[in-house]
């Protein structure tokens, strides 16, 4: 490297000049131009510094550089474009490099869940956002955050959450995280570090987030069983935990929806403890046929941490999300936010922030809505039709719903079945955290067409007659 | 709440219709807003859901729900706006609250460490990259991603660091992470993971990243003093470690450069231990007299975790940051940051790669460079003319230098004095492990106007004259 025999500076860092003798200048830089297009340091496409920029870095006169790019043009390792500059001209093409891990055959129908209809992304009305951000925001909003987020969004998020999900959220409670999976992360580590030892989760639940990161965090995990109104609150009582992550509108996977009776029982249960509920709301905003449950964090805000991203509702990939965390417990989800990225990105928040408070966030679920619904209601049809041995549930809300197999039908077969035929779709069964309990299907409905939907019903339900032909 | 008697839905959460008796329905709506208003949960400038949307939802014909907000306009509850929505007239005004533990009396001139001039934040052309991401990515670049980030942004960060800093990048070996201080929590997370026991740093450093992340992750820290020219190869020697933080262009806050001797040394160390160099490259982009000064990964891209960030480039509100990460590592650095986060927002990442690819990156480094050089000239020229007692080093590169104090002066009698006068500047001695070594003042001059930077450096010559009145 030109370290420190050279003169050159940042983008002339390549160009190795020695003045005492050797070659000319001009050669000097060909040189070493041509050696990193060679060597693939330099890649087709590079724009190459303006001539006066570089002959400004290496201490040589301009005519030096434009000797050297016209030699390496005339070689055809660079070319002119309009515009004035100079770019590299061969070399390995700048390909976009292959995802790791990408599956050799994709499935053709994929019921997968938590993959959003991206395709309905408002990029217009995100982009209004973005644009009056950056016209308004003051120039503080670019420094260094606090560990809460924005203040704005924070003011925003109340404002919604308190009028749509039924919540009493104090803007200072509110701590703005990268998705869900970073907020569990974080108040789980809260807790662990404040003496918890044992959460409890439902079986069946998600096994991607709360689960391992307590148990990296070296709390023990016990499930609590979940019946068709979400958790079993006769077996919660009986459970010894310091922490609880609940699924009370919609749980995932089985679709119950947790009564007013046994909300109370919860928070009693809380209470009683001083343990702490972990409501992850995680697709309240899509309900279909009946009232909205309000989050239970409503009726306990001192006892309940609130859990809400932007991945169902607009897309995983903005890494949006929020926490409402009482009071006692606020001060050290923001200290842990801070040590773990020092905030989320400023103008995400206020972009989102400003989407909220014009309404373009409740615009854009009143126009997915009866998309989503449509296509629940397609596939309940076609379940009916086509796959009559499937008992649906948990379909009043969300993208996705359970259908729950014969007890003389095995799961794991079904679901490989399933996979020789192009149609991916997942178990019940992994998701438990005990062995016991019927297999079912998972169904995410929410980013497939509508004929997928109907043919990959139909290849299941093909598959279930040939499994059970006297059916 | 409203949960199971009403049928409203969404933003109708707050109304509790009971059909059965009672009051008319107008005025059971009627009643809910205003209870909503007056409780705050409804807040002022709020807006109100179209009539026809609430009536759908709440299952009542439209005249009932005009006629309730017409009694609420006509009670000053409501107001209707132009455009045709109604939205919440009264109540407490959505103020922004209050950042925690703001400064009751912030100083006058603060030559704070880390804060970018954000005032020059190239807002047009992050505008325009933004633009064209939202017409053209594809959908799927809003599900879902990969840890290790946007293969966009990793090929394009991998062409500017080969092209200016002398680096040697796979895009495969590039790490997407939300800023410096979330990437040396990954890696110090992955090495404790395989075994590490001990993080060597610069003696004296930075004390809010790599130090607390690994004391938390149960490594033992221990420091190695730190000279001219930055790292003192001798003491590393005599080091057992496992990993070794290091600022090798520009050693943070003293400024030495590493020299290529010392780099070779640094290198044989790690290699002959199998121990891993971090390189925080924080600053390199601003390099004012000489040559650049290459990153040392490009010399052994196997032992060398490189990392970087925009916090000093664009904003730190950005929160962008990457690490380059040894063939061995990156799959579990990846996988650290999928458990952390689920990777890094993908619309910042595609905004960026975009403002690299074409040239903007460069464009906003040239514009800035000047007027960074222009402050620490006025810097050097004030320290020379008002505070001739400090010895100015480390001004070759950066945003900030350091001023030694002479001997007989105590570091923190002249911060303190400093601060009473309404300039806040840093000391060297809490960012060293060990209590040894001369006291010396850490001056940030990026973000400050140049009267800023005279009157501050003035202040400053007044608190030593009468410290020392003798001089």
């Amino acid at each position: 490297m030109a370290d420190t025999r050279s003169n050159s500076r940042v983008a002339a860092l390549l160009i190795d000049l020695q003045r005492d003798g050797g070659d000319a200048l001009h050669r000097q830089i060909e040189g070493s131009i041509r050696e990193a297009i060679r060597s693939g340091r330099l890649r087709v496409g590079t724009p190459l510094p303006p001539t006066r920029a570089l002959a400004a870095d290496l201490g040589v006169s301009r005519g030096v550089v434009v000797e050297a790019y016209q030699q390496l043009v005339a070689e055809g390792y660079l070319t002119s474009r309009t515009g004035g500059y100079t770019e590299v001209a061969i070399g390995s093409e700048p390909a976009v490099p292959a995802e790791p891990a990408a599956p050799v055959r994709p499935p053709l129908i994929d019921f997968g869940y938590g993959r959003s209809d991206v395709s309905n992304f408002p990029r217009s009305a995100w982009l209004r956002s973005i644009r009056r951000v950056l016209a308004d925001a003051p120039n503080e909003r670019f420094l260094y955050l606090s560990g809460r987020g924005m203040p704005e969004l924070r003011q925003a998020l109340a404002d919604y959450l308190n009028r749509v999900r039924g919540a009493s959220v104090d803007p200072d409670h509110v701590v703005i995280v990268n998705g869900y999976a970073q907020g569990i992360a974080l108040i789980i580590g809260v807790l662990a570090g404040s003496g918890a030892r044992r959460l409890a989760v439902e079986d069946p639940s998600a096994d991607d987030d709360a689960r391992p990161v307590a148990a990296a965090a070296g709390l023990s995990v016990v499930g609590v069983p979940v019946g068709e109104d979400g958790i079993r609150v006769d077996a919660l009582e009986r459970t010894d935990a310091d922490a609880l992550v609940l699924t009370p509108s919609h749980q995932w996977p089985t679709g119950g929806v947790l009564s007013a009776e046994s909300r109370a029982a919860v928070l009693r249960w809380a209470t009683r403890r001083g343990a702490v509920v972990i409501e992850d709301d995680y697709d309240a905003e899509y309900r279909y046929d009946r009232a909205p449950i309000g989050a239970i964090q409503g009726l306990a805000p001192d006892s309940v941490v609130y859990a809400g991203s932007a991945s169902k509702t607009l897309a995983p990939g903005l890494r949006l999300g929020w926490l409402v965390v009482p009071g006692g417990l606020v001060d050290a989800v923001a200290a842990a936010k801070i040590t773990a990225d020092r905030g989320s990105p400023a103008l995400d928040q206020l972009v989102f922030a400003d989407f909220l408070t014009r309404g373009e966030f409740d615009r854009h679920l009143r126009r997915m809505r009866p998309i989503y619904r449509r296509r629940r209601d397609l596939l309940l049809t076609a379940l009916r039709d086509r796959a009559p041995l499937l008992r649906p549930a948990g379909i009043a809300a969300g993208l996705h719903l359970v259908a729950w197999l014969p007890p003389d039908l095995d799961e794991a077969t079904v679901v490989a079945a399933a996979a020789r035929r192009g149609v991916a779709v997942h178990g019940v069964t992994p998701y438990r955290l005990s062995s016991a309990g019927p297999g079912g299907l998972i169904f995410g409905y929410s980013a497939l067409s509508e004929s997928s939907i109907v043919d990959g019903v139909a290849l299941i339900g093909e598959v279930l007659d040939e499994l059970r032909p006297e059916s």
